[in-house]
């Protein structure tokens, strides 16, 4: 649960609306980046101060601000303030323990999504905070890290080509979404690949003790379904807005978006059997094997049980003992001992045991 | 999972609407076949050419283009674009990892449906994608595969028995979708027959190891539901649909193929409901075979145990060991066994443990 | 699942509407029988002809048809038409195995039931279809045997007693729903016998293997689910149904009955939960007695490991060997014997193992 | 199940509207006690006749009757009768099986309860019926048995003290169902204390096997929650009810009773959760157990298995056997044992087994 | 449970409105104390008498009014009669036993929510019980205990900082709520805490028996879950209501509250589920370890069984014994040793059993 960090606490007592950042990334400056486009031109500049970003949005063509990290509150405060942005919303970016949700504000809405990353030296799925202001002409992005999900649209900005330049603020929103789901399959994929290792594994293998691998993974997918569970909320609420800020013509790659959102929800859905059969497989795969190891030993003990009598037997030191003067009788002891050996070995075969 | 193959993650960064297939099927060229009917006449091509199709489309008759095959991207664009078809819809076509939907465009309806194959090779039922476009006067299918299912449909044409040449478009796609429906019977009783088969197995031969088994048919009682279960909610989206595109007198015989979903859901259900209890009964047997052996043969060590340890008594040294002089030391030894073993049998027998 | 009997895949491919016979009933004749009634007469006839039965349909008196049998597809297509019903509800009649269900055709309305019987040598609950149109002044009942659940109606209507010869055929129809609602108290009353049965058998003797006695009813009882469950919304829907077939006063009956199958349902999931707890029991009860045995014999052979040991001792062949030379050495062992034997079981009693 | 007794199945065929007992108390007349009151005076007549009630209830003042005993079927019908209440009401009357629910009748409530009772000497929790008419000026309430839950409600109204005698049969009633619920707590803390019993036993004493007590305590909770459960949805209806038998202000009494039954079913809920909780720390504390015997055991004997060998070992006859000569032969064996012994603790506690 | 206190079934029989206190809390005064704000003005006093309390709420300015200790029933009742409450609202500030919820008296509202502590002593959270009757100018907060949850709250009116003092009493109400809901981060911060510590030692101290643990804690999220599931729809409640009581301002600082409920509700269902995996793991850890033991003894048994059974072999006291005469006898017999014993442990390693 990396979302609930243990600076969460540290806000108690604060009035609402306080601007303070909780996250478990390390502290960092904020990098503003500003993507002004219309269906003419595009411009592109990373690293600039405020009152650019401010500028750019305050002119006609449709700006896309991208705010990489969040622990500078100040700055995110005075961003908010400018664009008349509600302090609870502030509040809502710098945390980076929400939920998915969205939020009309008549004049902007607040989209807070969760892009995931996969972390291959941990084997671990990472979860950041995306958050959308969503104006008439603008569009601000909040990310806890710098990353390059959003590379792909910016591409797609930068070579004029598709719907993108030519349509609003909100089929860009839709492509940033559709960008952090796009790269939902992905993960899903990679744990995919994974599932069907540990699989393999738990049937070949099973000493190789695949069960923390899969209660890790049942973990992630909890994880995941808390990420993608209420983004389909938010989707069909975005779709089904009135809102002169969502065009007629957006609703239908909104959709698109939901169908999507849907098919990964069902991924999930089966991958979470998959690793719950897997478990039960497991299970049974290891009682068994500890039960044909009992057995088999539990029988061969059995077996000599008899014959080590048998032997203590002739041990005796019985003064009137005829079978010790007989003799053949130390061969006739090696007789009795593999005739009782072969009918236990018969009546354990007959009975199936073996 | 075959729906959520390895090549959905190369479309994540291309831009919505771009049409690349998805699935895991092997290359082929797509096949086109066409029929055109109305109460009077029927005609069947083929293997025809996009031009041939679209001119059929454009005759008053009915037409019905079949598309077999998906890979053939190009070609999907270019038929839809001369009807006018949503770019998005497209883009979904080729990508079989839909789930069943219906859309509706106004001037036509989008359907995605799957279609179940039993693979008698693989014991594996295998999914199919089927989509529907249901124009005024024509209907589009596309297949990943050629396959016969839709053959007594058009068989039905061909002899033109029936309401079907009488209707339009909306009662066609009926048509198909209760052939794809009736076919998940017959897949149904496949899998009724394996489960029936297994069920004796666990009840007769434990030792086959019917687990794997049980497990798979698990798997595919997951897969099946997952198939069936939105395709409910597209059939009754249908029926109440207010659209001219489905006439008044189809409504009742969508209502009859909802019907059969969910007849198809119930026997699902139970089907689960069967293999989790023969999984609780095989797991109670194997128990039950390995404490019966477990306890029979501590018994039988029990019983010998003080018999040996009477024989060690027997072979001690002791100088001073009247026993050891008496005439019938030996046989009363003997006796004393006997007496034993016969004392401790009673006692398992009166503790019901024998 | 008789329901879903091996005969339903023959039915793939056929066009919507043909009649053919879904069942695992044995073949034989339908029989007609038709009672005509109002608040002055009452005539009744058994083993008529469809054109008898037809006149009485179009007299102004009521009419009750009772067709018991489904095999003849033939005279039940040439009933449906002379009646003007739709070749979808005939097709459903002929399969038995539909869902319970209603269906408003306006002029008639279409009511499939399941009756339960339970068959003593079988020690099983049969599951039999029954259909109903209610038309305007007839109703048409159709079984899949000839039986006698429907004795107690007719008594009533031959007597003339009662609201029955007053009120119209959705009075009948309730009748009838009410007779076979009646009829699941009575089964359940059977089964809940059964498991009283077993319920003693687990507490005292788990010798007798009661967990597949356990497993089949639990099966009953999804089965019994499955039917009533479904009947529940029929009745519902029935009662609150703007039609004119449903007089005002019916309303009520139809909830009286609608009340008895949700305390059916009660019933039924208690049941279950007594089963489950039973199957809990059991398997506590089995293994804590596994857990005994294993216990006491595994304490009975440690008690002994140290006095054989002891033995051993006393049989080596050292040559100075003090002990076996004492004169009361012999003795003097058996006291150790007794000794050792006292204070282990002393030390298990402390540990409370014994 | 008490409340599906064995003579429910004799009711099967009955016309409805019969009135035909069906319970499990002893047989016994019913005793009919009978209130008048207004703001001004009191009355309250035992063992009245009928007669004098139906008096009572055409006279303008309030009117409680209760009718304690249910046998009577024929004094159940004139009551029933003599007021207009329908047959079918009349039938639930008699028949201890209903579950909680309220039926408008415009002239009248039909309203059905369950009261509770813990029966001390078995341990158990027995389920009355109580059912009442609430008509506009008189309250009829039927009860299995005579029994004082409700008489807090007659000394209040003898006091004349409270809103009781101010208000109408509404308030009354409200008054009876809240005695009702009310006791509901009194029967949860006695199952509480149990409950708390059991607890400590299981971690104490789990030699007491304290499972059937818990699988008893679990099957009281399911019999408690099918009691109280159709209750709130009996409160939600009568105070959002539009009749005019619900005066204003008694809606907001009913709402504080609902609350109750919402902390009832919640009580219920945290005892199953602990009930549950109880079993697996019972089922782990008795499996923990048994594993400790074995394992303690099991070391015990292998520690002796290598001594025993030793033993034997020196037992042996072979002519030529160095160690047997030796002077100290048998002081060294028994150091060797000595020896053996503490290595092999020494590893068992390394590896922690012990 | 500790809210259903055994004191709750004393109230059983008492008319409805009887103010009697039920909790758990040791008896103690109540202290009152009252707090008086505007944009201007502020005057806090602690331990005032009923009429100074009265006094304030009749003034204009805005006042808040907190109890401390619901043990004085007189106090409570004279305050409420004063403000004209209802006598069941009275009865409900009494019992601790409530869950939250809101009522709407047009004139206030009464609102019932449970705070939380973590008592360090007994690592325990204990629920707290606070009502708030919020009316148009004033709000009164009644606690079991005194406690600084508050405290944040009163600081911030003391500083005259933020909206506090310039919004009405409806934002004072959402300030304590926030305060309280704030606290439950801390609380389930301390829980995750020892979440932690548990889930280390289940997997590297088994031994130290962290299954008590483990089932306090999923009881403690089964109690924390009571507490704020009812809150969320205590909020939306507030959130929605159109009451001017709630000025259209302080909605949308509900939603936020809103929102964190549902925060503290993911988190608890995580911890849930984390709780759940850590008892599976722990359990089969368990089993592992002494599947582990039972095998590693049972095969070093096994081993000497034969190599004992030799031993006895040659101690028997046949007269003709080859072996035992010849001359390396003794070393053969130790050779015949180490092979068997090698052999054995050479089928195990190639069994994987070692």
């Amino acid at each position: 649960m990396p979302e609930t960090s243990s600076r969460r606490s540290e806000k108690s007592g604060l009035p609402p609306g306080t601007v303070v950042h909780v996250g478990d990334r390390p502290d960092g400056p904020a990098i503003l980046s500003v993507i002004d486009y219309d269906e003419q031109g595009f411009s592109e500049r990373v690293g600039v101060d405020l009152e650019a970003c401010l500028a750019s949005v305050h002119a006609p063509s449709m700006t896309w601000i991208n705010v990489a990290g969040l622990h500078d509150s100040g700055l995110i405060e005075k961003l908010g303030q400018a664009l008349g942005v509600h302090p609870l919303v502030l509040e809502d970016i710098a945390n980076a323990s929400q939920r998915p949700k969205v939020e009309d504000y008549e004049s902007y809405f607040f989209i807070v999504l969760k892009m995931l990353e996969y972390d291959q030296t941990l084997n671990q799925v990472r979860v950041e905070q995306v958050s959308l202001i969503l104006g008439d002409n603008y569009l601000i992005s909040f990310q806890e890290d710098a990353n390059d999900v959003f590379e792909p649209v910016r591409t797609r900005l930068r070579n004029s080509a598709g719907r993108l330049r030519k349509f609003a603020a909100d089929y860009l929103a839709y492509a940033l979404i559709d960008a952090i789901v796009d790269n939902y399959f992905v993960i899903l994929e990679l744990l995919g690949d994974e599932i069907e290792e540990i699989e393999e594994q738990v049937a070949q293998k099973p000493e190789n003790h695949p069960l923390p691998a899969i209660y890790r993974l049942k973990r992630e997918m909890i994880a995941l379904r808390r990420a993608v569970w209420p983004l389909r909320e938010v989707l069909a609420l975005l779709q089904h807005s009135e809102s002169p800020l969502i065009r007629p013509g957006t609703a239908i790659y909104l959709r698109d978006v939901y169908d999507h959102t849907i098919q990964i929800m069902d991924t999930i859905e089966s991958m979470r059997d998959l690793l719950s059969g897997m478990l039960d497989v497991y299970l049974s795969v290891l009682s068994n094997r500890m039960n044909e190891i009992v057995k088999v030993l539990t029988i061969f003990s059995t077996i000599f049980i008899p014959l080590t009598f048998l032997a203590g037997v002739y041990g005796m030191n019985f003064r009137h003992f005829p079978e010790i003067e007989w003799r053949f009788g130390y061969a006739a002891f090696w007789l009795a001992c593999g005739v009782i050996a072969v009918i236990m070995l018969l009546y354990f075969r007959r009975k199936r045991w073996l």
